[in-house]
């Protein structure tokens, strides 16, 4: 099952971590984009090319340490189709180098709608016979705001794909309290979601005890997170929030059951990590492996791999 | 401001419909289909061409009746970039001929992410000082289950760039009320949100008396509308679950106050039209015009234009 594909690759490399690819603009060395803006001007092709470069040359730092990633599509859609091109192919490279691929899409919809979602990312489209893969990545992040009709399709489209997907339950943000945190004859919102989608699939569990739908849980509110990690014992956590916003490592330790059960993200803390070495960015693939490691060993030393 | 164009053009117009253009694969008749799969082979540009080719269509036989569109962007997606390229034109297309265009995407994310999806739908992104606009659409959808972290960095663009946003209340599924109907100190999470929305930007209110930022709310669920419309006379409404989701002209009467201040969405009904006139689909654009003739006059009966 593919939530077994991900813990096994964690164990292998002794890693809970996945890296975020999250580029801007900003973060990408002036020597690539310059070379890419000399040929196609200042355009978004331009940046998308860009960013595509970058990303390859993480994944290459990354891939034998890392075992997963996960693609932020804000900073791909901001850059227009031609960014969404970046974001399938960089999804595309990273499963080549045999990573875990998240769609960190927090889609949403009913229905039809939902599962059109849930196809686009997980599954097909079928077009006179044929089948079409228009994304493909293993995994995709969900919204929980319209109940369970925005959740199911995905879910079906996990079953016949054999992908997962990561509900948001409870964010890393300040503000993330203002409806999670509500509390309903004594039980918090954050609770009733998680609830909910560990019921919706605990009748398929995977080798190492895990359903296919997963949660989405903040590093910056550790109390929560040991909270569902023992209420939620079939649910594999994705954990945001880490490094830049404020989460460290002994924040993250309640994720985890025998250091397993979760996977912590960090995103500009790596892929940013040239910018803090004083050089001019040519180191950025060394840089991010660097930090990366110092991220795995920090992991080790909590998670109880 | 933004909201008085699509409320202006209503009136004009005297029509307070939004077409869906949610293009699949098999609703779009044979002869267009056929003609880029010759072109392109069973792939997905095949499927792009086609889509925008049947939209454009559409937008020609209703943009001088139906003051504005909504592309629900998974169905775009679905198609992979190719698609999202489609999803652009098609935004391009409808506001060359003076529709008000919704994007409805339902982003939802926080801080930086969540400004990232506002400049990606609503703003620019700069390149070595060039400002380029990735989609350019005149309104999106969001998602509220991250909180206000999540809502104002999308009405910061809004004020900058003149745009507005439809935040998710009460939606038009069966599970809707799994999360928005549950009941803090008598008050429901729908009404909290909405509150929390109207709010957020009632200091700038248009000339027809509402904010930036407007709210989803179904169809399906009259009384919750009439509810609403009450509770939040600053909020302008779009409307979905009417029609092929069961809503009809009665049972949106609530969302309006004196005529103003909604937008009722039809999809299917409308774009698939031509399936009912036992044709082969050369006669989809007179098709879909037709029933939206029949949808605003159903309309002009009861909203009080």
């Amino acid at each position: 099952m593919s939530i077994d594909i991900l813990q096994d690759r964690i164990l292998e490399k002794t890693n809970p971590t996945v890296a975020g690819l999250d580029p801007r603009p900003e973060y990408v060395p002036e020597f690539i984009m310059s070379r890419h803006i000399a040929e196609w001007g200042k355009t978004l092709s331009a940046a998308a090319e860009a960013f595509l470069e970058f990303n390859r040359g993480l994944i290459d730092a990354l891939c034998d340490i890392v075992p997963a990633v996960k693609l932020q599509s804000a900073y791909y859609e901001l850059l227009g189709w031609e960014g969404v091109r970046t974001l399938r192919l960089t999804g595309d490279y990273a499963r080549e180098k045999g990573m875990y691929v998240i769609g960190d899409v927090k889609r949403n919809d009913i229905g039809s709608t939902a599962t059109a979602y849930a196809e686009a990312y997980l599954g097909d489209v079928e077009l006179g016979g044929e089948k079409l893969c228009p994304f493909d990545f293993d995994s995709v992040t969900v919204n929980p705001y319209l109940g369970e009709d925005g959740i199911k399709p995905f879910i079906d489209i996990c079953r016949r794909f054999d992908k997962s997907i990561f509900t948001l339950v409870k964010t890393s943000n300040p503000s993330s309290g203002q409806l999670q945190d509500l509390k309903i004859e004594g039980e918090s919102v954050y609770v009733r979601v998680g609830r909910l989608i560990e019921a919706l699939a605990d009748d398929s569990l995977g080798r190492h005890g895990y359903t296919c739908t997963g949660a989405v849980v903040g590093a910056t509110y550790p109390r929560q997170l040991t909270e569902l990690r023992q209420k939620l014992p079939h649910t594999f956590f994705l954990v945001p929030g880490y490094g830049a916003q404020g989460g460290g490592a002994e924040d993250v330790v309640g994720a985890f059951d025998k250091g397993c059960g979760a996977v912590i993200n960090s995103s500009r803390a790596i892929i940013c990590a040239w910018q803090k070495t004083g050089k001019d960015g040519r180191d950025y693939a060394e840089a991010a492996r660097a930090e990366a490691l110092r991220m795995r060993d920090a992991l080790r030393g909590v998670c109880g791999l």
